[in-house]
């Protein structure tokens, strides 16, 4: 037997095991894994003695070089990737926008197009609607046997990206039809709109009035109402970025019915607050996402939400925008601030932190939550999300111990912030694989643009 | 003490008390309640041995001389008002709608105009609000100041009468400001109507097709929405027509929450089921009123809400059209049936039948749910919705034994057929008085069209 | 029309209504209720203007004259029935105790020796069971028919007066087939029991351990073992003194169920918590009663429970000892602590400044809760709990404006302190009618002991 | 590389992942797992095209040569290890039964002296307490270190095994602070027995009023009593034979409150119901069990509630008696009847049947709740429960699609009935692996008595 890379002495991390091998890499995979493997004539043997080896991360929401308020996000295919590889993730699943009057099609080929000669790891793509006539209810089916198997729907921002309800709830049933997946952004904009409007009225335009013009409630009312439409539809729903404990329970209750309902929530919601606001000046604007930050007690539910299997997935919804001149734009009126915070790189690092050394699950369902369910919910495994013989080689030898603090002086993201500035991170990666071939070697960019692939997926067929 | 009208040895039964006493009426109100009235120089003694005398029954819900799809309700403000009185009910709130383009205003002279020298029993009017601009909503105040102290929105009918989130939640918000209470035709009107669309393309055209094209899901998706909307504009709503266990379990969270959230049912709802679409041709037409009858099982939920305090008030939703010419226009498109059916005349039969004599509530309960509850959330009390004294003297003498079987032959609206054709009751109106006067005596009609007066309601301050 | 007393202008209040009348007295009983009354050959005339007359007050929780812990509960009948006049509290349901090896009706014969003569108002028993073989079995049924219609279990104090599950089930089915009610004290004995043992044996004796050994878990797995048994021997099942929204919980969704579920509170639970407990020395054990002081979170839950109907009474569970001597056997050892506090008096004021002018609910809620609702769950309807005609003139005017702080110094309970102590009150009794006599005019005591009737009550049926 | 066998091109399938590979194994153990293993110097090679390769199956509730009632369960530790390999069962976890008076350690090694020289495959014990002392409370600790982590105890048959609370308590307490877990028989047994008395005294004696005499509602309220007995404990709980959506809903209203409740279910629960009593004579003995068998529609629950980890095992009770002889022990009286079903044999069978061809759960999920489940939390993991390099090779080659009607007269366990008889199921075992050495080979037993170990079990780490 022979290989071109030798992982040995790993202790091998999936969804469900723990265990102590060597593991052998041919090509693009993973060819096997045993007490010990033969060195003699393999290729590279790294000793990764003291390490986990686990599943290359998955990040199934990101915004890469994406036009928003006159502006565009500031991390592209390449910066982003080599940011999210850097934190471990070695597939990314990002957004293509249809803007109205398009086909999907079109906003399928531009996304492409963005992507191509950039990428440093795989990437797949989720297409947002937000134009819905016939035309392109006809197209999703095609859309999906293409390879694009989820589609993200807005209740959110009126006029710009909303649906209302009768599109959405034909956009499920053409989704249960072909084996799609709606994802959606969950919150009830018409009535944020008008609190929106009534806070700009009373001169409240400090980037705190973001968050504190989009109540709770907005979320749980439109998460429910997704998945009511979902079940008259008969399709599953996958809800984005949940960010409080009143949108969980909308969720739970619908799981414990037996319905296929999922979500997912972010490292912003597990470690950020409303308090962060409580900073000078416009600085409050690094925090301006959707759904907003909230009181600090919803992210304990939400970690006990991972733990108990409420929530599915942990993404990012990586949306960077640069303080200076780009944050900057909504100076004088919040509802100017580019929505979007950058958080690709360190998900991974945050999640093990908070999750595991915090004692809310064990180091598998640290790997299922970032990893193994992203691939089977949006069609990735088993080529992706686990480490298994087959499986494409996206492995990642994580360091459990390595502590870190989180800053924008070193952190790759091409942006000048960080959200998580100053947190402490215990649990890091050291060397990345993206199907066989190193792309972070203890600690170095050793990848190259371009060398990523377009992943197309396969239909949803549960969790 | 001398009085116009001295009623002897009644069990008097409030929505609290029964007890035996003699009720003296002076004017338009009842005066006194003793063990024992001198009858010597009193105007009218009326024997009640035997009977319960109980407040007129309060109707919060009636569509009467309304135009519906190119007809009209086929009672108007006389043969209605009569139908209700001969039922026991004295008081009704009925809508007064507006049209596109209107002022609120001209909708309440509309009706104003309809009921004036018809009305043989007391009147308000509801708002039915279906095009809501800044004018609009300026006008709500002075409505609630002039009486009108209640709005209807739809969240169905998308196109005629639906509004959308936005909209409705400013109404609320106003509403909170000028103590107004909203209430809500609750059904998800995007999803049924693609739902309809679908039916008809598959040529599904008969009546039951209503029904089945009308999910409980969008009952009770619209009726949590509605909830969450109101929680959030601080305001009070009143679910109109709630028909099934669905949109039950949506208030019942709530009210355990304790927000000011209430509903109603009607007979049809606690009687008939999807069953009654078992008829030969197109007679399954008789039935078609929104929201659609659902499966028997939901009816005993019903029951047991009304007892629970779930649901606080039984109305009819009465909107009568002939089966011959009216509910025909719809024979070969279940979509053109006029929607609506005839209750006016035998919801208090039907409740004390079912709910009294049916083991579910007491006597005091029935009471409550028929006139009390309405008389309080709509700023009718304490003038009506009780037996006291300075209280106005509707009254009904109601023997609890009489039995009887519905028919149209024998009833008194305008309309050639009945819902509950067959159905016994037990328990039914003698006498019935409206401000101290009689309208029914002895079962036959004495009353005079153009009596009923005009009620300016007090705004909302809760159950 | 001639009267013994007349009362004019007042504002009557029922669980129901509010409406401005003269209310007329002839011997036991209201006998009329008019706009005007004759006051001319009437005996006395009260003006009761700007004051509110309400039934009078009802508490079935009250231990007078109770043996415990080698002590005896400070009021007998005679100071406890004036201290509950004061209060305007005019019938009582105290509890006759069986001890082991006793038949039921040496118990109830007991306490009929200790109330004659002494009572100033009416009264009645439940019975406490602690022994229960099939002679006592038998001997329910009498009792019911003898007047004693409830009896009340214990599922704490192992050794003292717990219950096994087995025994309460046969009791329950007994009351089932009999119509009696059983009160529940719900906490799980045999936990607390060894919490307590583990805290002796650290050497924590003060007070507040008493609290912190009977956690909220066991009153609520309790409160849902009482209810699963009730349920199962389809019987009713009343909870007494529930203390903590873990408990209300249960109970709503029994409720909710539409289970014969009902249960009681007190005032002190409403006023009074563990931070209670911070004084210092010994003087915690003013506070030591069971189930015990809870977290103050807990008593918005309380509220709210009381406005929605969870709860459906409040009584006072008065059991008072002095803190001199009394709760000093228990100085070195908390759980030598008689246990118990004083509260007949202030129960009417406590439950009306918190509930009515702290907005947690109406005035007609005040009177459900303190009267009404106790007299129909208790078999005393319509004699007692309601104003009427016919019914007992037990009357309360009381001055909703009344301003007074509490205190040991003014109150008229046989105890050396009160719970309450500095506690600002608004609104209090001013006069006291028992069965048409006064026992308080305009706050001085003017009644006798020995007129207090014993009250056989009715077999349960429902609320 | 050399291996005592290789598997090749199986179908491996674990609780996360499905792969094709070659897998080999060396001494006790899984050594490798490759797409390609060097097949020419290796022992033994087999070819598993088209089966599946699964993790040998683990039932955690089994009573083999177990005295009851006068009489012996009729499988040993041969026979049923036998009966269980057959069926892909390879480890099972039986009852050391400590009876009143005797040590802890006595139980251990009575059951130890039973097994040893007869399992065919790898066994451990739970401990039943059904004498509770101090002494044995101290011995818990020591039994944990000895490998028995787990205890079962009994809130039904009072008098025979019944615990009281407090008992159950202190055995909680110290089960937490050893890190053992407390599995418990949920089914409120005081209750039971009054109703039990109740039907012998009106002369139901049939098999059926065995089951008719335990409601849904006895075992939901111990569940839940269990579960906040040990929430005040802090120790974990595990349900063993959860047989009823009643009790399904208090484990997974205590999981979502994220407290480490557990709950197993067995294939009876699944299969059959009370409609299985429907059957001539004495025959219905045959379904004599505890809990009882329930109405048909629990069974969609409990499938829902394994697919969405409410349960997370399926164990079988297995507890056979005879219909001869032994069933018939209570041939007049159904209290006489032993209590107890054969299941040993085909639980992997009957819960692929109805989870996966059924559409309930995956394959993996499968996995997950017979074997990695099982596993993990009673202290086996990762020796057992999964294929991962390093484990004990207990392998099951498994033929998804081998159809077969179960019957007593083709089963291998040593009774003369089938509770499953004539049931169909699709997916067998084929051949089995216990440490490396196979003792099912292509449906022949090829085993020898007295080659299982006993296995000491680690301690509770949750799952």
């Amino acid at each position: 037997m022979r290989f071109d890379t030798v992982i040995r002495n790993a202790t091998v991390v999936t969804a469900t095991d723990t265990y102590r091998a060597d593991v052998g890499l041919s090509g693009d995979r993973v060819s096997a894994i045993a007490a010990q493997l033969p060195a003699e004539n393999s290729g590279r043997v790294i000793d990764a003695t003291g390490l986990l080896l686990i599943p290359g991360g998955i990040d199934v929401h990101t915004h890469l070089d994406m036009p928003f308020g006159g502006t565009t996000s500031s991390d592209d295919f390449e910066t982003g990737t080599i940011a999210a590889a850097f934190g471990g993730t070695t597939t990314l699943i990002d957004f293509a926008i249809q803007y109205k009057g398009q086909s999907l099609r079109q906003a399928f080929d531009t996304w492409m197009t963005k992507a191509h000669d950039k990428a440093v790891t795989d990437y797949a793509f989720h297409c947002i609607i937000t134009d819905l006539g016939s035309a392109q209810l006809e197209e999703m089916g095609q859309l999906i046997r293409d390879g694009v198997t989820s589609f993200k729907l807005f209740m959110a921002y009126p006029g710009v990206f909303m649906l209302d309800d009768a599109t959405i709830f034909k956009a499920m049933g053409q989704a249960a039809e072909h084996n799609g997946l709606i994802c959606m952004h969950a919150e009830n904009g018409g009535a944020i709109d008008v609190i929106v409007q009534r806070a700009l009225a009373e001169g409240k335009r400090a980037p705190k009035y973001h968050a504190l013009t989009r109540p709770t409630t907005a979320e749980a009312e439109a998460t429910s109402r997704a998945i009511a439409l979902a079940e008259m539809a008969g399709a599953p729903v996958y809800i984005v970025h949940l960010s409080c404990n009143d949108a969980l329970d909308k969720v739970r209750e619908a799981r414990d019915r037996g319905l296929p309902a999922y979500a997912e929530t972010c490292p912003q919601y597990l470690y950020l607050s409303i308090e962060n606001f409580d900073v000078p000046g416009f600085e409050g604007a690094k925090y301006v996402f959707t759904p907003p930050l909230r009181e600090k007690w919803h992210q304990e539910k939400l970690w006990q939400g991972l733990a108990k299997d409420t929530l599915q997935v942990v993404s990012t919804d990586h949306c960077p925008f640069c303080f200076k001149e780009q944050k900057e734009l909504g100076k004088d009126d919040f509802t100017k601030i580019p929505n979007g915070g950058p958080g690709i790189e360190h998900r991974l690092s945050l999640v093990y932190s908070g999750g595991v050394h915090g004692k809310h699950f064990s180091p598998n369902r640290f790997v299922q939550l970032v990893s193994t369910a992203p691939a089977k919910l949006f069609g990735l495994y088993p080529r992706k999300g686990t480490i298994a013989v087959g499986s494409d080689a996206d492995l990642v030898l994580f360091d459990p111990n390595h502590e870190e603090v989180i800053s924008a002086k070193t952190h790759h993201m091409r942006v000048d912030y960080s959200m998580f500035e100053g947190i402490k991170i215990k649990g890091a990666p050291k060397t990345v694989y993206s199907r066989g071939r190193a792309v972070i070697d203890s600690g170095k960019f050793v990848g190259r643009a371009g060398t990523g692939q377009f992943l197309r997926r396969q239909a949803y067929s549960g969790l």
